[in-house]
């Protein structure tokens, strides 16, 4: 055991400074007899199932009792407590990790003004006030009055006061806007209500704002949340559907990360755009309101008759406006005021961070994470996350401290900050050490809403996880039905043909909907997200009902999201294989094959969508079709290396080797020029798309801009450069997988 | 040895395409018995002393007498037929490496028409030719009238036919231009006479076009090349000195890379700019021309006597004009005529490449290269520098053909296209490649003219190469005094005192003048250029006096810069020397502490140039301190954890994770969006400076620019978000070098 030789030569010669540093270098375990580390340890299955059986439902139960007691709003006191609580978890001397701190960042938050809270009220020709909406959700369980629930609020909204005609504009898109424009409805100075879903919260006010709209209402129909149940019967707390006064807070900031130090880490001396200059936020008021008083405004509108798609579940016609009719509740001529108060301000939101050190390869990194900070109590989002990760760091801790256990690799558990601002601490962290960790990171493991329901799994996640995620899955069993696994209960609700598997699970792409999106698209690394969900054949809600609402509680999740907790557990035992696969494995479990099947679909949708109009402006895909080639010949020539690498006894630095081709080929698909509007998106396969078609997004979108343009636009020209800009992307990554000596 | 067994396993069960891959893979040496390969492999001093003895100064001379025979302009004939010379060698059964190519790109090259020659000729007021311009240089030793010598011109340079009363403008720098309109001259309309160095070609036309200037001349002063002399039998061939008729051709672009294709490889399908509307391009005419003809425009201009600076040595009253002297050798009235016919063209520029496979990290890649093209027969630029890549690369080609030798990482050998036009081969290369290089290369080694006086050893670099030079140069006897080492002889030229170290040899900084710049700009991988260089006591020449001409021959080098080669040879045992231990030792010989001796001297040139500017502006250098404070600590553990692991038996796996620290903390300091002006750089300490302070560029820069603004300006927000990028970049260099599982 080669450092008790080293520290031996050493302890005479070295200042104790200097000491403590080399031990940390070496990682080695603390007060711990772990087996001397090799360099070819590999996972331990008997370690694996171990973990498996440990993973405990009634302590996920009472870390999400403990965890949703109180709301947890960013920044908040109660935040910061659940620091500590994390910080108390993994320093536990019985079931803590090696280290842990939390460093603060300092952030651009917006909330709502206590001493003048925001309003929406009808207000009539002559001034009175004829009809105020609730100014907070009603307390039907007796944990929505406390004074740490936040009343509803459009976080980063602007302050102001608009007032004017209300119209109903569906949810906000270009597209709905458009349409009331092409009906002749008048939209300069009116209130638009809206419909959650179909565009970003940020966006709709930014399209209405376009169209001259003063002030934008947010509500969340019952058609789309509760399959059109509405009354306080058919809602909870009588199920767990979403409560007429029920509203969902969110952020409308368009991009994510702190707004003000875009590429920085906001640490308090950090650089600041002008807050009254930066980007992203709403250019006009908004404020969500509760489907109850989204009724009497909505079914009080006067006008044309909305499109049959833009009808919901309200009770009512939904008409265009502007204004109420005259045979309705409101004076004739009554408008509407949007009275918001919102403020933002600069607070220190931490993460948490804690390592399990690795003990041959300290200086590869798993990554597992999860946000804190919620709306409300946040049972299910992000609680239910957290209560798992608290019960998996507190598995593996215990395996460690007992000295039974290290990982090959390191594990470095994050519990992220302000979250829901904007993925703001996750975004920070990856700004601050964006070189160490795109050295290093093999893979981030997002665990946010761990269930949605209790129904089956959903991952998204790039090619590479697929495999690990799989092999995960079927060694668990599912809660139910008895008898499945959690892979094939999976592949009854989601599954796709794969040309290379056959019928398999369906892995979902990521987008920016939690933190894995600075992990994957600002920095490159393989990322997934797990969780339980719906049985799509029982809802079409949206989301969960209580989403971002004050209904979203401890009693809410045990009694009707997963009642025996067995959900979480499985969702734990998922996410708990994939880490211990990723972190202990010899060989990454991070297959390249898989991602060839991806551009290959990519490819084939790109025929059949652009090529036509590419050929039209004598554009070819021939060299993306070559360049797929080549990665797809690349990645079975790497696959076959480690099979015979596997097959034999590799030294060390042949196994590193490898494991660097899978670890570093994600980051091959980044061009942080590729797309220069669009911040933090340089993944030239996940940048988002405008188009509904799974294909390139750079290719897809500059076409869709260039369409309707002439041959020698600007337009056709940026068609050309995302081309070229994916070929080279292909290229570098077929090169990353070839033999290394290969020139 | 471990590959046997796997192979033996294999052979029944893949196929043979398979077995091809895993054997390029596994980098197994051609038909040598090369002994097995040892995890621990280190450099192999008797190795090494055979490389120094076998590295043979007239082998070098007959190299450099069949590079330099025929002019070898970029893409014509004789550079393709110089591309196969280098293919054979490499790919030569006794003395060649593993594998050579010789990938091409399509690149816009810029070359003077044919048929219309360029000309620049004293028109009379009544349109008469009375004198013209010599369009060829003089044919002194019978290699400058051949068909494949370029007319001297200015490359890339439009075609135009610009007229106008001439003017001195010195060096054409924006002071230079300012002072002459302080003066009263009237630039309007002119053509700009000036003289090389100062600002960059290109500049001299921008900066001329921005006073209305319509053509500019270029031509090298006696007093900045010849030390003063100019007379046909001080001169060539007579003397190393520049003749009357010499023109140093040259690239006006100024940008490097292709200029169609910005960060793309310059692949035929590849988007290209437009080229009427790319950037880059010089804006007016330029034409370069002789002493001797610019003896009797400069002699016979009227107007003010020019400043004491901007006087020279051609033996007369430098006057500013505009126009010549009514008393002189032309009519009263007389203007300038400059008629450039160049024409930009897409051309075929081959990178020759060739490899040693690595026999235990083959996935590390120690890069050494030359440019091949020239300007004329370019004895000294570039073959100088390719005559010693040959015999190199024939010394270690040998011994690994033998089976005596082959490295523990892989050597890439590459001669590149086009550099005389902007660094195209060597920056196509690092666009295509990016993502692997970025990943895997250890160091890039350049030596261009290697040659340049045969004096001392010239070293230029970024800070954690210098360790591998100083221990190189000390071991390998200096040409002359007999007796000294290289290092020893270099001390006594070029020497500065180190808190470290005490008095060094003054390692150069690096700016773009060679293929190293896209490795250390764009890829930020450590880099540097070496040469042998003058003696400055005895010549103040700006560079060596036939730079870029035709009289840059075999004949030259052979009788005035070094007779006998051993500057050649001494700078091949140098630059040979620092490949094999780059590439040959187990820990690798970067010294990271290094860098930090740099940013605290920039610190402190910080701080005393900025630092009462800052303060007025509250603007503090307190976190730039604490993280020089951070970097030096990390570095300096981290040497002290090197040290530790060298005196004991590390497991291979603990080196490689030290190494890939050492090799990626260059990569650390490059951000993309630092300098989004600035093509192609990203380091945020080299990038260019516009102070001749050695400081951190981006943040002297800012405040440059800042200076005489006021408070809330932009130019003040961008000091602060400098200051921030460079903190952060500190920060984030610290965090890759400290202990590998601290969070």
């Amino acid at each position: 055991m080669q450092w008790v030789k080293v520290l031996g030569g050493m302890v005479g010669a070295t200042a104790l400074l200097g000491l403590g540093i080399i031990l940390g270098h070496f990682a080695i375990p603390k007060g711990a007899n772990v087996p001397a580390p090799s360099v070819s340890q590999d996972l331990d299955l008997e370690i694996l199932e171990t973990v498996m059986q440990q993973l405990d439902a009634s302590r996920i139960r009472e870390n999400l009792r403990e965890l949703s007691r109180e709301p947890h709003l960013a920044s908040s006191p109660r935040d910061e407590a659940l620091v500590q609580l994390l910080l108390q978890r993994w320093q536990d001397p019985e079931s803590g990790l090696d280290a842990a701190e939390a460093p603060a960042y300092e952030v651009l938050l917006s909330f709502p003004s206590q001493e003048q809270p925001n309003l929406v009220a009808v207000v009539s020709p002559t001034g009175s006030v004829v009809f105020s909406c609730r100014q907070s959700e009603q307390n039907l369980t007796g944990e929505q009055a406390g004074p740490d629930v936040v009343p509803p609020y459009a976080a980063y909204a602007p302050p102001g006061t608009p007032q004017g005609l209300l119209v109903y504009a569906n949810r906000g898109t270009e597209e709905d806007f458009m349409n009331l424009q092409t009906q002749g409805i008048k939209l300069e100075g009116t209130i638009a209500l809206t419909r959650y879903g179909g565009a970003g919260r940020g966006a709709k006010a930014v399209n209405a704002a376009k169209y001259g709209v003063a002030g934008v209402l947010v509500y969340t129909d019952p058609a789309d949340i509760n399959d059109g149940q509405s009354s306080a019967n058919e809602t909870f707390p009588n199920s767990w559907r979403l409560p007429p006064s029920g509203v969902e807070r969110g952020s409308y900031y368009e991009y994510f990360g702190d707004p003000l130090t875009p590429y920085l880490p906001a640490n308090p001396s950090s650089f600041r755009l002008d807050p009254d200059a930066a980007p992203g936020f709403p250019p006009i008021p908004a404020q969500p309101i509760g489907f109850d008083d989204a009724k009497i405004l909505l079914c009080n509108l006067q006008g044309p008759t909305a499109p049959a798609a833009w009808q919901g579940a309200l009770g009512c016609d939904y008409r265009l406006g502007p204004g109420f009719r005259s045979d309705g509740d409101f004076p004739a001529g009554s408008q509407v005021n949007v009275s918001v108060h919102n403020r933002r301000e600069l607070r220190n939101s931490s993460n948490v961070l804690g390592i399990i050190r690795g003990a041959v390869e300290p200086d590869r990194y798993v990554l597992y994470g999860n946000h804190r900070d919620s709306w409300v109590h946040g049972a299910v989002d992000p609680s239910s996350g957290t209560a798992v990760l608290l019960e998996l760091s507190r598995v593996l801790g215990t395996l460690l401290k007992k000295g039974t256990w290290r990982p090959r690799r390191s594990i470095v558990f994050a519990s992220w900050g302000a979250e829901e601002f904007g993925l703001i601490g996750s975004t920070e962290f990856t700004e601050e050490f964006f070189s160490k960790l795109q050295e290093r990171t093999v893979a981030y493991i997002n665990v946010d809403i761990s269930v949605f329901a209790n129904a089956t799994l959903r991952a998204q996640g790039t090619p590479p996880v697929q495999s690990v995620i799989f092999a995960a899955t079927k060694q668990i069993p599912a809660p139910s039905p008895v008898g499945l696994s959690i892979y094939d209960n999976w592949i009854r609700y989601s599954n796709r043909s794969s040309p290379a598997y056959g019928v398999v699970p369906s892995l979902g792409s990521l987008g920016a909907g939690s933190d894995y999106a600075p992990f994957i698209h600002f920095l490159g690394v393989s990322s997934m997200d797990i969780a339980y969900t719906y049985d799509r054949s029982k809802t079409s809600a949206r989301i969960y009902p209580t989403y971002h609402t004050a209904f979203d509680t401890f009693g809410y999740v045990d009694k009707f999201v997963d009642p025996g907790f067995s959900s979480h557990q499985a969702v734990a035992r998922t996410a708990g294989s994939v880490l211990l696969r990723l972190s202990d494995s010899l060989f990454l479990p991070l297959n390249v094959s898989d991602y060839g099947e991806t551009l290959r679909s990519f490819l084939q949708a790109a025929q059949q969508n652009l090529g036509g109009l590419l050929e039209q402006h004598s554009i070819s895909l021939g060299r993306l079709v070559t360049a797929v080639e080549k990665f797809e010949a690349a990645a079975a020539a790497l696959e076959q290396h480690r099979s015979v690498l596997q097959k034999g006894s590799p030294d060390p630095l042949q196994v590193r080797m490898l494991n660097d081709q899978l670890m570093l080929l994600e980051r091959t698909f980044l061009n942080p020029r590729a797309f220069p509007e669009e911040r933090y998106y340089s993944h030239v396969l996940w940048a988002p798309r405008t188009s509904s078609v799974a294909t390139f997004p750079g290719l897809a979108n500059a076409c869709s801009q260039a369409m309707n343009t002439s041959l020698g636009s600007e337009a056709w020209a940026e068609v050309r450069r995302q081309l070229s800009i994916l070929v080279v992307a292909l290229e570098g990554a077929a090169a990353t997988l070839r033999p290394v000596a290969d020139l």
